[in-house]
């Protein structure tokens, strides 16, 4: 929606005041609620809306079901903690009643049960026209270990779980009607079927050096601006080494779509992105990718070939 | 949403043998999790959708705002706890995405701040074409105290908080362009800002008396069966005995409506409905309405003048 963050603000505005004592409330990928020696429990939530944020003609009801599961999982990932229990709220449409609900319960389970995590309560309820899902996701970690945007510290290096823009060229493929090759369906999966990092978001986490962690639902450009201004550093991105899969690589080069804007701004990768000491990737037993560094100062500097590179909504241009 | 309880346990189904272990789910006021000396968490969401749950032409902004917070934070009363956190996830069409959505913040605000409950998360979203709101909220209560539907014992007295049918005749004065009296006025606002009873729901609890208890949202007819079957009792209950407010009694003379049909079966009074000894009205400040008892045996009878009398969607009607 145009304006979220100004309204947001509004919200905030109208909720100072009301006690919040050890609460980290609105602004990172979860609340995190302390529960003593029950350790922290975080908590996230996400809204998905028919004709916003997918289409029925385009996913199947069981990947609609799977995605409203793990973008609330990749949020409990990415501080480093636990899912616990899921509450599904959903407003159906009378043509949804029937087959589509119950196919997109099929995906929403199948991605809960591989992670073991309950389904403790929710609603069900009609709909004039458009289906709308909400998830909500409770999570666990550690007393004082959850993992927060604000933790950045200067000299850390800047790390991904994984390949960036996938998502993004597969929603591009479906919008600007690509012909389907075996690379473009890769990536429409890959957009349909987000897989949490919940296993390297918890290896990540008790390993004690990560500095910032969160997940790229917006795309590195946007996502790493969290980071930094809440950490009150700056950074250093170098395009290089974005890492980018052979797929993207391939229909980049034969659509000439810019991979670099996918990479680094497309969103919906939901990999996480977090800082450490260079030595974590020695610690971990899952592939690392380093993309720069957190610097003194504010904002992000984007280097192609060791030379800085501007970056607006055209995409990546030389000064 | 027609056949909601079918889907339901379409979806109980497909979660069986996800690992529960402590935990009540599906099919209480709220979920119950129990997070050792911390005491027990529980939570509970719902989701109004435009058209479904209310018309912009006929609710203030700030009356939804407040509706939405009120219905969850009387599913927490129900359980005999305290609301400590809540999470707002809202879609909203582009025409109410100015003023629309904030009056809708300022209702809610209004009612979260009287509770001094705290939002801590949510997700704000665009909307072809319908406003979707979902609420969670989290509450707390004392280890092992959470009151649930189960808990009704044979010879107890069933007892609500205040009058019923008031919500239900507001929604039926608007639904039949009734002429706006000042005592229709008064139904129309109960329909469209219940008083969760919060303080009511912890002073009943901790009275250590209260059997079972859940909050009135489908009328007694449908929501004390659900007390029934989980305790596995019976019920009798005396119309007679049913509060009503003078309004309610006003209005249905002059529009020749069924009293006893709205009270009993009208839905959304968020009064509390619980059963307990008898002399749990000595115990407590507010006045407490007896309405029937607890008996051996399965499902409601219903008493008028001391006889049964029969009781279907026509209203009732002397066997």
């Amino acid at each position: 929606m145009k304006g979220e963050f100004g309204f947001i603000d509004y919200i905030k505005k109208h909720f100072a005041g009301v006690a919040e004592s050890n609460l980290v409330g609105i602004g990172d990928d979860c609340a995190v609620i302390p529960m003593g020696e029950q350790g922290d429990i975080v908590v996230t939530t996400d809204m998905l809306v028919e004709g916003v944020h997918f289409l029925r003609s385009e996913a199947t009801p069981e990947q609609v079901g799977h995605k409203a599961a793990a973008v609330n999982f990749s949020d409990v990932a990415a501080m480093g903690a636990t899912p616990i229990a899921t509450f599904l709220s959903i407003a159906l449409p009378k043509d949804a009643q029937g087959e589509w609900a119950e196919r997109f319960v099929e995906g929403y389970a199948a991605i809960s049960k591989q992670w073991g995590v309950p389904l403790l309560g929710g609603d069900t309820t009609g709909s004039l026209r458009d289906v709308a899902i909400n998830v909500g996701v409770m999570g666990r970690v550690e007393s004082g270990r959850a993992l927060l945007r604000s933790g950045a510290r200067v000299g850390d290096t800047i790390f991904v779980t994984g390949p960036l823009g996938d998502s993004g060229a597969g929603l591009k493929a479906m919008l600007e009607g690509t012909e389907r090759t075996a690379e473009v369906e890769y990536l429409i999966s890959r957009h349909h079927c987000p897989m949490p990092r919940l296993s390297e978001g918890r290896a990540l986490g008790t390993t004690g050096l990560v500095g910032a962690m969160m997940d790229i639902s917006d795309g590195i450009a946007s996502d790493l601006r969290h980071i930094l201004r809440a950490s009150g550093v700056g950074a250093v991105v170098d395009l290089d080494l974005l890492p980018v899969s052979a797929q993207l690589e391939h229909v980049c080069s034969a659509e000439g779509w810019d991979k670099f804007a996918l990479a680094a701004s497309a969103g919906e990768d939901f990999e996480l992105l977090f800082t450490a000491p260079a030595e974590i990737a020695t610690l971990v037993d899952f592939p690392l990718y380093p993309i720069g560094r957190i610097v003194e100062g504010e904002g992000l500097e984007w280097r192609l070939g060791g030379a800085p590179i501007a970056f607006d909504k055209q995409g990546f241009t030389h000064f």
